[in-house]
């Protein structure tokens, strides 16, 4: 077991750490100091419960703790599976200083958080992330909320954790698809904002896909420095938190397009990433560089067949429910990304045109 | 037409104005530049929407705005109404620029408030609160939500508005009950932190009752004033905001014993304090004094005929939910309330053995 790492996110007096390490669980680490009041809920699914559920117990000692499984993947994240917490929670008579524990990936975080958020007008929250995805990326910054059957996130809250535990021996059983779906969001974090992490990443993408501990453990704790840094500057998306969206307009119309599920979130982020790097009219050899990490994660580096029209028609709906122009995160070079809404529509059509 | 009236609620970059006069609506005042993007949709029922609705459309002069009406009472205050404002942003894809008016009473001010810190997690809000109960307390201070069927309010956001607008010309149209029911809660100002302003209301109680303009418009004004600093000091009810619920957990009790609707909540808010003012052990004569107003008010100053067994079962019903013990606000003397859970048994149990 190596010596954890903390990473700290910084608002004010709801500030919190993000713990790393390998063997948190089964006690490892002492979860029951961020636990306010006696009892806390755990909030899990199936699959994530029946392997780790008891070996969370421990590191909740002294804690009155029940939990509740919720049913599994993105097509549950909606307002009747929030509800369920909610009225669990109002069967037990949990109070205002009871605590919501979310063990799961994204979805299972994001479900959770948001009922946290509403229950009372706001209730304690841990994250205890177990795919590589929500330990990287979705568990940091309070973003929570559910789908509504017109958009993804639609409904939800900013409603920041008291911490985040994460363990990367969880990693141990996800499968790889979903090992590298995560990697996709470490990558957008280097072509981001920091160029010698990406660097990092294409001297190390293989220890990752081999998932050497080590090298799990930096990629994460460096996502999450750079994701909590961003957060704490910009808590509520009003200007440079959007740049955590780059490749994001590209891979929701993909997603959008596929139908949600046939591609994973990360793989549909990750050819977004090289066509908006293609946006960019940046250096073709910086788009070469990010498309060779791209491919060499495992990762898509162009869409699926989708005619031009449908892909467009898609970030156009995702337009609409803006109301305004169309945005992308683009980049001036790697490592320095921006948000804008002038574009090539020209380059635009033909990066769309090309994957049909 | 009177000179307006600006409280501010000052919570930092949050801050925002309470407007009260009379001829505030058809134009009286501009909303529209609280209104952050170029749509905004105005929440309300068929009772208030049909008097004021195409009076308040003036004052959103420039703004697309278009409405939707919620079912009319207390028992429609759950998620599934919230929802269907939900879905109406949705399905007409207002963007995060959106603005949500609130038009009506508590309950429209409530739920309304709930969607708009739920949408894309967190649109603008505005209310014009058009009942007294909402003008004086539930428009100000952003606890929004909805009841679940284990409590009132067991679901909700802490949410500001940008504004709140106050047309006291609304209560022309109010029915006298709900003008008293109002009044409690604006005697529960004075009785709690004000002691000047009880000596005022007890000259101007009739002034009030007969809807003179301008004794309605500096009891609201106090009010806001008062509530307005409370909530600046402690947001989230962390301490000082809770005096706030003076009579109240006697009055939750009533409402629930009698079942919610028979009494109007300042009903057995009013009630309520009477029977907190007797916990409290002060002078005789103050309770007296407390009394007198609250029944020159038109309201009532005992509880209806229940048990003593049952009130005291849903108060410990309100503890449970709780979780810890119960608590009350109770009086040093007049105008200085403290919360505590320490009382005397004997005398609560007499209190209530006394309605019976």
């Amino acid at each position: 077991m190596g010596a954890n790492t903390t990473v700290t996110v910084d608002f004010g007096e709801r500030s919190y750490p993000i713990v790393i390490g390998t063997g948190l669980l089964d006690g490892g680490f002492d979860l029951s100091e961020y636990v306010k009041g006696s009892d806390c809920l755990i909030v899990s699914n199936d699959t994530v419960a029946n392997l780790y559920l008891d070996r969370l117990l421990p590191n909740l000692a002294g804690r009155d703790a029940s939990s509740i499984s919720l049913p599994d993947g993105e097509a549950h994240k909606t307002m009747a599976t929030m509800q369920t917490i909610l009225d669990e929670l109002a069967r037990t008579g949990a109070g205002r200083d009871t605590t919501i524990v979310a063990l799961g990936g994204g979805v299972i975080g994001d479900i959770a958080g948001f009922a946290a958020a509403c229950y009372m007008r706001g209730v304690s929250f841990i994250q205890v992330p177990t795919s590589l995805l929500a330990q990287v990326d979705s568990s940091v910054g309070g973003k929570t909320g559910v789908n509504h059957e017109k958009g993804k996130n639609l409904i939800g809250a900013f409603h920041q954790p008291q911490v985040v535990m994460i363990d990367t021996q969880t990693l141990g059983t996800l499968p790889d698809r979903e090992i590298k779906a995560g990697l996709a969001e470490v990558i957008k974090y280097g072509a981001i904002c920091d160029l010698q992490f990406m660097a990092w990443l294409e001297d190390n993408v293989q220890a990752l896909l081999d998932k050497e501990p080590e090298a799990l453990a930096y990629a994460i704790q460096r996502s999450c420095e750079l994701k909590a840094e961003i957060v704490a500057a910009d808590e509520r998306e009003a200007g440079r938190r959007a740049l955590l969206n780059f490749g994001h307009t590209f891979g929701h119309a993909i997603e959008h397009c596929l139908g949600y599920g046939e591609w994973l979130h990360g793989e549909a982020v990750a050819a977004g990433m090289v066509m908006a790097a293609e946006l960019s009219g940046i250096d073709i050899n910086e788009v070469s560089r990010l498309r060779n990490l791209i491919a060499r994660a495992g990762l898509p580096t162009a869409p699926p067949q989708i005619s031009a029209e449908d892909l467009l028609a898609a970030m156009t709906r995702d337009k609409k429910v803006k109301r305004n122009e169309m945005h992308f995160v683009l980049l001036n070079q790697l490592g320095d990304a921006y948000l804008t809404s002038e574009y090539d529509e020209a380059r635009l059509h033909d990066i769309c045109a090309a994957s049909s």
